[in-house]
């Protein structure tokens, strides 16, 4: 068994298929100077050819995965654009009279160690970019492009000292059955994609392992298996079975209410950035739409988003939720999302930068086109306005104000809306928590955003591997400070959700018992797993629960004891 | 009058030296190639003198401002011994027949328009280094570094498109009255240096001013005025000797003690890094040192600090504060402070990230040494440890155990210490603050660090200007952030003091008097202009004002309260 980590959850049992670390075999004879014009030829031709298949791949991606996923190949086809580039190829070429490929093998080797060297985590990604795209390019002017593929009509896992998404992409993806690779993150484009598609996907492995060995992947604890023996395999064939078995019992409560066994009822709505993902969700029963993503309207185009544009797409889902509550949070970009025709300033901690609401109130037209095609969608279903990264009580008076001024230009033209459209805000800020009872006078809902709390209340970027450690949601502070906000929204009346990973994660749902939070919002396909475990919970039991984890002292305790579900085992446990 | 930003405060009146934007002439004509030798023979002595000057630079700054200054020069020394860089140039010398002065000026704008293009500001910043080093070269290549001196003997406020550090650092800093340019910020380097060197600094101001005009520079408001009528200029002069007239008085109040009109007293303690800044300190009247960051031993040398060094340097500390207390806080790197000689993780986000104590905790020998340094000294005076970065009660008790261990093996040797040195935490991280009741058990003191405390609370990096308006600490959650501290410190029966910027703002006096924070450390310099208005204050009056910023919901509504001095007209303000 070789030890590695988990890239995207998962078993994986078949075949390995290993990709070739691919050596480049380039004459270095110099080019007369009469075959120029044909190494130019040759190097627009491989360029061509290469931003063709770029384009396709980007196609495929954004059917099977969706536009955001597929934007990753916009880097390597600017790549293929960039003059700077192509004039250090050509002038190689030129001047040094080299073959186009060698010119290109050294251009790509240069930009990739002079990234390599800045030592900057985003300049080591754009250095893989390069490379990715170097190598397609080089492929095509070697005319070597076949040579790495798998065995057609065979499923596989492959192996890889690394994986680019383009060569992902080019997977047949019907076949793929797991993925292991050296180099890799939990945060890289390839696990991104893994799991949007599904695939089991463990990185850190190197070497060990040939084409055609045995493998069994553990795509959550990282384990590998290379030629295990047969009661092994058989363990895991067992565990995805019952993985498998486990997803189709849950189907079977798609149609039951979500109450506890006391009667308490919890709502469980699907945090969504598509209407396809909508669709998805309501398979799963979700009661509604607890967060909709926006950004991804904003992420697709090349400017901003027109009113109609926005305004089709919240109608289309509110009338897919035929009258079930739709949470429209307003543009939330910034921190580590970036919009390609805006300039966000490059920042040295864009978590704690200009995002969010931020950005709309320092923007207030792009904001009022948004506020203007949701309250116009408002019309077509239960729509709501919520307002992201809220920090004080300025904020929201001036995100009203915007509000306001939308709803003037409406009422000009007679538009009709709905006027008493809800407002609430993200509870994410520690700040909001603070002063969480002058804001629930503001607003007419709180979203608790336990992602963005969890970093900021205990300083812990959660996208940092150095310290994931640290990044505990289960912590004494953010007990608290969930407890002060729900407090504070109940004395003034007003309803509080949850919509952070926190939501979707069954363990946690005492802890909302307890509080006495009745909405819950989360991936869609985490529903049915939360409302499984919610039948067989009792709200009693999460308020005595709670009382005890609000006496525990460190992170320890409180795992301990919900894990043991309150057993008075626990108590010994720290 | 033209408006700029502020960079350095202080008010500077005199005439401008405004330094040509360098124009190079270079001859294009190519080199004869038995003339090559002769043309590396020019850069490599070049180079030399150009380092041999950094170097010198290096050394003056070092011994004015500081070893931390003057490591600036150290990233443009690097890039004169980069093989990437120097490869370059040789190349285009050698294959494109070019003379050493052209083959390093287009080596330069190549790096510098590439890292431009990365649009990152850190980039940016290197793409300065490099053109400045570049200019240097050149300019010896060219022999012409004299042309862009000022007049000897005259005080003149310089004036620049741009002025990097190794610029001012030539400079004759006994003449240089000012310094207004058109690019930079508040946290470039060059205002930094501004700021140690006590000169006032104004940034974007483009054009307008010539060579001999008369100028008035404010480095507060970022005003400048171009040949100003007699009056304007009078009215400045008048300020330049109020400011004076202000900074005599404040020592005539060095020895009287720091209590209010109603018999409170509050210790002013000093935040210091250096055995010159504690000097400086007792100067001032320092009832002791309430924060001894030891950053600048870790950041002087090449390795990590031996224990002896540190206890030199602690015991010499201990030793002039003649008993009084000596809080030394442990390392507090990573954030923005690097140490070249550990290999910090490049981060998203440094300031949500591996620093301060998860450092300690995970460098266990280096923080052992350090506490053993640290107890060694306590035999010689007052000796307080402070943990920096605490987010759980975990985190105390890990820290605790490794104090122990070199409690153990300082015994077992024989060294005598004080075996009951009193640890304290940084009171920082939000989490810190929410479990403040928790955390009071754990150890016998609180030091908050307003700071951070804010940047977190807000969720605002306060380095980051696009969002500066957010940094806020005048704000109703932070209040209550800082409330609830100390009233878990005071339950407890363990003591507080706050050491971040707001406890050297002489307008938050109120707030802590109304708290019942007895103990404050700031700046050295602030120490005088806080008990200026310390000994006009009275602590009732800060309870009553406190009662009403309480109620306060936004950050206007207290500063206004705080200007008026809780008189009655504010109430009406908003």
């Amino acid at each position: 068994m070789v030890k590695g980590n988990g890239g995207a959850v998962g078993i994986a049992i078949g075949k390995a298929f290993v990709l070739p670390d691919w050596e480049w075999e380039l004459s270095d004879s110099a080019v007369d100077v009469n075959d120029m014009a044909f190494e130019f030829e040759r190097l627009h031709e491989g360029v061509r050819i290469s931003k063709t298949e770029l384009q396709q791949i980007k196609q495929e991606i954004a059917e099977v995965l969706g536009v955001e996923e597929s934007n990753i190949f916009d880097a390597h086809l600017a790549i293929l654009e960039d003059p700077v580039f192509m004039n250090e190829v050509a002038g190689i070429i030129q001047r040094q009279y080299k073959a186009a490929e060698v010119a290109v093998k050294e251009v790509v080797d240069k930009f990739v160690n002079m990234f390599d060297l800045l030592d900057d985590e985003y300049m080591k990604e754009r250095a893989l970019d390069i490379k990715d795209v170097g190598t397609r390019l080089l492929k095509h002017l070697l005319g070597a492009f076949e040579e790495t593929k798998p065995p057609e009509d065979q499923p596989f896992v492959i192996v890889a000292r690394e994986l680019t998404p383009s060569q992902l992409a080019h997977l047949d993806s019907s076949q793929l059955l797991g993925i292991v690779t050296a180099t890799g993150g939990k945060t890289s484009h390839t696990a991104i994609m893994a799991r949007a598609m599904g695939i089991p996907f463990v990185f850190g492995i190197d070497g060990g392992v040939q084409t055609g060995d045995m493998l069994v992947v553990d795509g959550e604890s990282g384990d590998v298996y290379v030629n295990p023996d047969e009661p092994i395999v058989e363990t895991y064939r067992e565990r995805r079975q019952r993985l498998a078995v486990h997803r189709e019992r849950l189907q079977t409560i798609v149609d039951i209410p979500s109450v506890t066994k006391d009667g308490r009822e919890v709502n469980l709505s699907a945090n969504i950035a598509s209407l396809q993902e909508l669709e998805q969700a309501l398979k799963q029963g979700a009661k509604g739409v607890g967060l909709f993503r926006t950004e991804m309207l904003y992420m697709d185009g090349t400017t901003w988003p027109k009113e109609n544009e926005q305004f089709e797409v919240y109608r289309s889902a509110a009338q897919k939720l035929q009258g079930k509550p739709l949470i429209i949070r307003t543009l939330d970009i910034g921190g580590d999302k970036q919009l390609d025709y805006i300039s966000l300033p490059e920042e040295e901690n864009p978590v704690l930068g200009y995002r969010g609401i931020r950005i709309s109130i320092d923007r207030r037209d792009m904001f009022k086109t948004q506020l203007k095609a949701i309250l116009r969608a408002s019309e077509y279903g239960n729509i709501k306005i919520l307002l992201p990264m809220i920090s004080s009580v300025e904020e929201v008076r001036r995100a009203r104000e915007v509000l306001e001024l939308a709803m003037q230009e409406l009422r000009a033209s007679n538009v009709p809306f709905n006027g008493h459209v809800p407002v609430g805000i993200m509870i994410e800020v520690p700040a909001a928590v603070a002063i969480a009872d002058m804001l629930a006078q503001e607003v007419q809902f709180f979203s608790i955003g336990t992602n963005d709390l969890v970093q900021y209340v205990l300083a812990v970027d959660r996208m940092n591997e150095k310290i994931s450690h640290l990044y505990e949601p289960y912590h004494p502070a953010v007990l608290r400070m969930l407890k002060l906000t729900v407090e504070a929204a109940s004395r003034q009346g007003i309803s509080v959700s949850v919509c952070g990973e926190l939501a979707g994660d069954a363990d946690a749902l005492p802890i909302w018992l307890g509080l006495g939070v009745h909405e819950l919002s989360m991936a869609g396909q985490s529903i049915l797993d939360v409302k499984s475990r919610l039948i067989d919970s009792s709200e009693l039991n999460g308020k005595q629960l709670l009382e005890r984890l609000l006496a525990c002292r460190t992170s320890a305790e409180m795992k301990a004891l919900l894990h043991s579900g309150g057993s008075d085992a626990s108590r010994t446990a720290e």
